[in-house]
């Protein structure tokens, strides 16, 4: 009645930015990613008697991380109801630790609630496919559906909890250069980002639209191996993910001044002949994304505006142990 | 068979930024500005029996901004035959210098155009009313049309050349600060980001659409002195002009990181109750407006990021010698 999981952020080359169904989340548009082979988020869930604990990274962690986990607990509770399991009236201790920074736009609600989801899972005694493992990780937090998958991973955004889901495809080869500009905590949350820019930014359905368009092409460049059209569809489209949030009102600014030099340096880098393309998440860390042979080249170049990691794709969410 | 006119450049509180006829320059939106006080272009314009010149800031323009000038003449010169005037046949000697930096999103083409069309209609003998040189100017640069008017301005959109004109709006009184953050020229002209935008951002219609509905908001926000709402639109406006422009491909970027700097310290100067509200053109500098009395409050805290100009409402374009 106990399990140990452990996941890996992902860095979508095409964002998931906007709700179709605040509560089942479900996005309005599909979205796909890499899964990173770094920053792991490794959790325990043990049964108990009592009601649910969370300690995160070595300490209790706070009211709301609590609710959030306790919320996303019962879904499983759920499940094991549904299966006629007695599991369905325990409580869990979830012990968690991040290997990466937390809340700084590295994505470790995905790897927390990938590793959650596969952890919870088996202690709770639930049988889930890889395909219901991601539709239950969606519901803790969108983009952990794809941390589900190893590799690269497409989320189709689907129209109800049944048909929203990761799954794998195959792309080519690369390395992802991370800058983490700063770590401290970004002002706006992801969540309450997402909120703003469907009801204030002027641009919203547009940017559903156009990144409908270009996931289709985003898959199709995947499929043909083209790295070229790869980075360029993933420039583009962060661009616009940060200008449709930029244009909410009052504006969203997750970008940083220095987030835009690192922008400004990989187009130098293009037209010196290193093909790097740049993209970024909803903090001001920036993540490029290059061929494996490039990478040590391009962190070179950008070394000196903050904290470098090169990743290469890395495993989707797994068991690592079972009591 | 002389004159001499002066002209200020103008920065725009709603912006125009895409065409709806590229020939007759008219635009998809209308636009709300302030004329500046400092930064003027002189121009003189002399009758020649020889073909047209033109010298800029003192040397010989080259060749593409003297054929952009012979093409204004000839439309000068259309007017002057309509008139039955013999001056329809004339060349003229340009001599125009700006006090500004030119081509850096201080808005030079703008006093250029208002300033060469009123000493160019005086120099040829056509008399036009105010309304008819800021259609004249706006064939030059559109935003050239707002340079015709005292202190405020709007530029109705229209649907052909006899109603896409400015005129004079009644507004609170305010200053201007400008940070020059980079006086060179910048890397994509206003009119290439324009066609790109409208080409290839798929948030170009709703920015239009926007547009419209932020001028109405303004104008009444200009009726009502109210100069906090005036701020509140001018910088989310801003920031959904260069979100539109961000999000064309391959992306255009025309604010510098320290650009966003600047707009960071802004949005900290109104937390410290100082209010001030941030604007920026197609370029690298930003114009942050205030209540005059802040106005040296606000030069102080951006002093550090380039050299600071101070600008408060200046006059529409005017004759200052005719021979």
């Amino acid at each position: 009645m106990a399990a140990v999981a452990r996941a890996h952020p992902n860095i979508a080359l095409v964002k998931y930015w906007g709700k179709a169904d605040d509560e089942l989340i479900i996005p309005a548009a599909g979205s796909m990613s890499m899964t990173l082979d770094k920053f792991a988020t490794t959790t325990s869930v043990a049964l108990t008697s009592g009601s649910d604990t969370f300690e995160l990274n070595g300490t209790t962690a706070d009211a709301k991380a609590t609710a959030r986990t306790t919320a996303f607990l019962d879904l499983v509770r759920d499940l094991a109801a549904q299966a006629g399991l007695d599991t369905a009236q325990a409580g869990a201790q979830v012990v968690s630790s991040n290997e990466g920074p937390t809340a700084a736009g590295m994505a470790s609600s995905a790897s927390g609630f990938a590793a959650l989801a596969t952890a919870a899972a088996t202690a709770f005694g639930v049988e889930l496919s890889s395909r219901q493992l991601s539709r239950l990780a969606r519901r803790g937090s969108g983009s952990a559906s794809r941390s589900l998958i190893d590799r690269f991973a497409v989320w189709h955004a689907g129209t109800s909890d049944a048909t929203s889901y990761a799954e794998p495809i195959s792309a080519p080869d690369m390395a992802m250069v991370s800058v983490t500009v700063n770590a401290t905590a970004k002002k706006v949350s992801s969540r309450d980002g997402m909120t703003a820019t469907r009801d204030t930014s002027p641009y919203y359905q547009a940017w559903i639209d156009t990144t409908v368009t270009t996931l289709n092409e985003m898959l199709a460049a995947c499929a043909a191996e083209d790295f070229t059209r790869i980075g360029q569809l993933t420039e583009t489209h962060a661009h616009r993910m940060h200008a449709v949030i930029n244009a909410s009102h009052p504006p969203i600014r997750y970008l940083a001044p220095e987030s835009w030099q690192i922008f400004e340096e990989v187009t130098a880098m293009r037209q010196m002949g290193l093909e790097a393309y740049a993209t970024a998440d909803a903090g001001p860390n920036v993540v490029i994304i290059c061929r494996p042979d490039d990478a040590a080249a391009v962190a070179a170049r950008v070394g000196a505006y903050g904290q470098i990691n090169t990743f290469s794709p890395g495993p989707g969410a797994h068991l690592v142990d079972v009591a």
